[in-house]
């Protein structure tokens, strides 16, 4: 048995242990999950910029395509392409207030990532746990395709395709394919596939689950099949473009990117974009005839077709935009699905915000007015009724809310600050508002990001595995 | 001032401290060695083989494109585009006899390299140092273009463009551009450029020195200038055909090459090239339009154009042959120019010994009979005359010999058995008698080699300076 097989046995083993008490068994779930002849085939690489310390450490893993920012350790686990950014992790002597705690770091943070199998994942963000703010852990976890660790220690726990946990800790829970969960701490539980669930407990608690039987079509996953469904379809059809800028060394530089805006190297950039001032592009980004305005940012994993974002937008990690117009500020969260055609324009009024794991897809034209909030399955201008709401009416909810399959409880107004808030601090943090040298943030810091590549074994029973490997200034 | 300037006048000055009782100043042959600008353009890399272990340590050190191979640490060091080869490294178990001592080594030995400047150096081999079996040590030291330090462990010296230590220790000393020293261990010694010396204390002693008005020709080192003459501008006119094998990421395979032979991934070979069985065909070699027959080998740095080898040939590191026909077992030593040309062929019979550092350079065809030992400069007839005898005569020299400018003394035939030992161990590690899946050397072993990269800071006061990295199994 190679190691890479070992290996992978030992993680599926630990992570059914954590879930015992749940009685669920990830083990139909790993087949074919990780392509043994796949994982020699790659070479991982690692951003260097002058910015933030450096500090990788991997350890009788498997890393495959996988890329690395910042201060990072992976120790007995299989990473196959996934994307672990450690830029934004917190420093030595940086303070972070908790509630009536106020904490001061004693080390820079690090991303820790030990006897988990992670799948195209993407690790974001840096530890909201108080409990451990100078340690990102990922340990005894399974993640499959396109799951999102953003901001949130894991332990003993296995996320579905395009799951996302966000800003959440979570211990020995199972999260379900498209699901998405904001919770501050979360354990032992079994989130099922298509739940939106957004809970501040003492402040908001946001839920919607997608209707499964719709959902399907979108997105599926069974026990001893690998996940299938349209978003599946959709990123396996724009594989080859990728294709192309991981072969070669030195790739042309894209014309007309403004000094101020950053276009990743990794990212597929096709014909007809326009980039405008203060625009970040992220590595594995996908873009084809759009436009991009002043400070819009498009983030990994994320695809943004026959489009035109005025400006100032976010296009979050794994959102796909399709044929439509967004006006200023508009927020696509994270997965989200918006597939407008050429006939039937998607269009999304300024300062919309559309919750994550969103999907709109329409056959007749759409027009979402400005400053509403979006959420759930919208195929026609009935769900969009049922599934959306002006800024200002939830504002003024006091206690609760049900629309559809939409509950809402405590304070709206709490809520809606609190999206604002946020948005503003990702356009603040990705450099949106840099003007007159001030206010920089990653469309500018990353001009001076170099790319570095690790590689792993060729040959033997270590085919795969990736020899220790340490990198610190 | 950069990190990489700080360093290199540290190196230089830690030289100049070592080399204060023989009163050489290494400044003015520092001018333009290392180009600053250069050394962040190269990625450096690393052979993985599963024959032979992985330990790899690189701190407060630029790199620039060179080569590592085994149990290698780079420490305060400046290393531009040289060869460091461990793969012939002892290990841990080993026993080395020397003289009445018998030594087994309780480690693997390691190369080791520290606060040195080494340009275009090739390290291969490992410590003949019984006093450090373990560590085959190269410090405080400044090797210019194309020196070769081979199995000789190195304090406080200077090596010039094309000097070869072998098998010598060396400490506190200068060698002379073109100088080929293997005497064992030498100490605050200045040779002369075109030295060649071979001294086994008690056994035996040949000296030779090439016609200092005549070596300028080939190889010149003024103060104040970069080394120039025909050897530099005969490498310099094919550096682009190695650009091409550095810029793509993979490389066509060789046609026609015999499963038992091993052709690098980063050797020039141009067409009309015949490769026979148990061929080895190092990294950085460079072929075109020639014949290697069964058990020859080609190694770094060498060039083989127009020429015909019949088989079991040692083309020696850096070792130059135009326009030759080498017969059987013909052993061409290190940093040989032996230049005929199209209409002047040279043929050299079948186990003739050229010696290393001889420059065979006719406007006349030339024949070497079979069985001669070679040196010094020859070009011509009258040249051949004075500069080569049959290795039977030099057999039964008994006490000395003098003939042209070359010295020996002891015993003729401990000197050639000692020269036809050690060609026959040559053939046997790189594998050319492999038959049968046995007696296997490089040749079979490194079919399983894979090369990987690592790279330098691209931005900042550390640009060009490496991370330190460190890569264990």
């Amino acid at each position: 048995m190679k190691e890479l097989d070992k290996i992978f046995a030992r993680i599926v083993q630990r992570v059914n242990i954590n879930l015992r008490e749940i009685d669920f068994d990830v083990n139909p779930f790993a087949v074919e999950l990780i392509p043994p002849d796949q994982m020699s085939k790659f070479y991982a690489f690692y951003g260097i910029t002058p910015d933030h310390p450096l500090d990788l450490h991997f350890q009788h893993s498997a890393l495959a395509g996988s890329y690395f920012l910042g201060k990072c350790q992976v120790r007995n686990s299989l990473l196959y392409k996934s994307d672990i950014r450690g830029d934004e992790l917190k420093r030595k002597g940086d303070t972070v207030t908790f509630k009536r705690f106020s904490i001061t770091l004693t080390n820079d943070e690090m991303i820790d990532i030990r006897n988990s199998a992670l799948v195209k994942t993407l690790v974001h963000n840096y530890s909201h746990d108080p409990e451990t703010p100078e340690v990102f852990f990922i340990t005894d976890t399974l993640a499959m395709d396109y799951a999102n660790i953003h901001g949130s220690p894991t332990d003993g726990s296995f996320l579905g395709p395009f799951a996302t946990v966000d800003l959440t800790t979570v211990r020995d829970s199972v999260i379900g394919a498209y699901s998405y969960i904001q919770a501050g701490e979360i354990s032992h539980l079994h989130i099922e596939p298509g739940t939106i669930w957004v809970n501040s407990p003492g402040n908001f608690n946001f839920y919607y689950r997608h209707p499964p039987e719709q959902l399907e079509h979108y997105i599926s996953l069974s026990p001893d099949k690998v996940p299938w469904g349209l978003l599946i379809d959709f990123i396996e059809e724009r594989k080859v473009e990728f294709q192309r800028v991981f072969d070669v060394v030195n790739l042309k530089e894209i014309g007309s990117v403004p000094e101020s805006a950053k276009v990743d190297r990794y990212a597929v950039v096709l014909p007809n974009i326009k980039i405008g001032e203060n625009v970040l592009v992220s590595q594995r980004a996908y873009l084809k005839n759009s436009s991009l305005g002043r400070g819009a940012n498009a983030q990994e994993n994320c695809f943004i077709i026959n489009s035109t974002l005025e400006g100032f937008n976010v296009t979050a990690h794994g959102a796909k935009i399709i044929e439509a117009r967004l006006g200023r500020k508009v927020f696509v969260g994270f997965n989200s699905f918006l597939n407008g055609n050429t006939e039937q324009m998607l269009t999304i009024g300024e300062g919309c915000v559309i919750m994550p794991h969103t999907i709109i897809d329409i056959k007749k034209p759409l027009e979402i007015p400005a400053d509403h909030l979006v959420w759930g399955l919208i195929r026609n201008e009935a769900d969009l009724a049922l599934n959306s709401l002006p800024k200002t009416t939830l504002s003024a909810v006091d206690s609760s809310l049900t629309q559809g399959r939409m509950h809402f409880e405590g304070k709206g107004g709490l809520f809606v600050k609190a999206l604002s808030d946020r948005i503003d601090h990702i356009l603040e943090v990705n450099g949106a508002f840099f003007a007159n040298g001030e206010n920089d943030g990653h469309a500018q810091r990353n001009q001076k990001l170099s790319l570095n590549t690790i590689q792993p074994f060729q040959f033997g029973p270590m085919q795969g595995m990736y020899p220790t490997i340490t990198i610190r200034p």
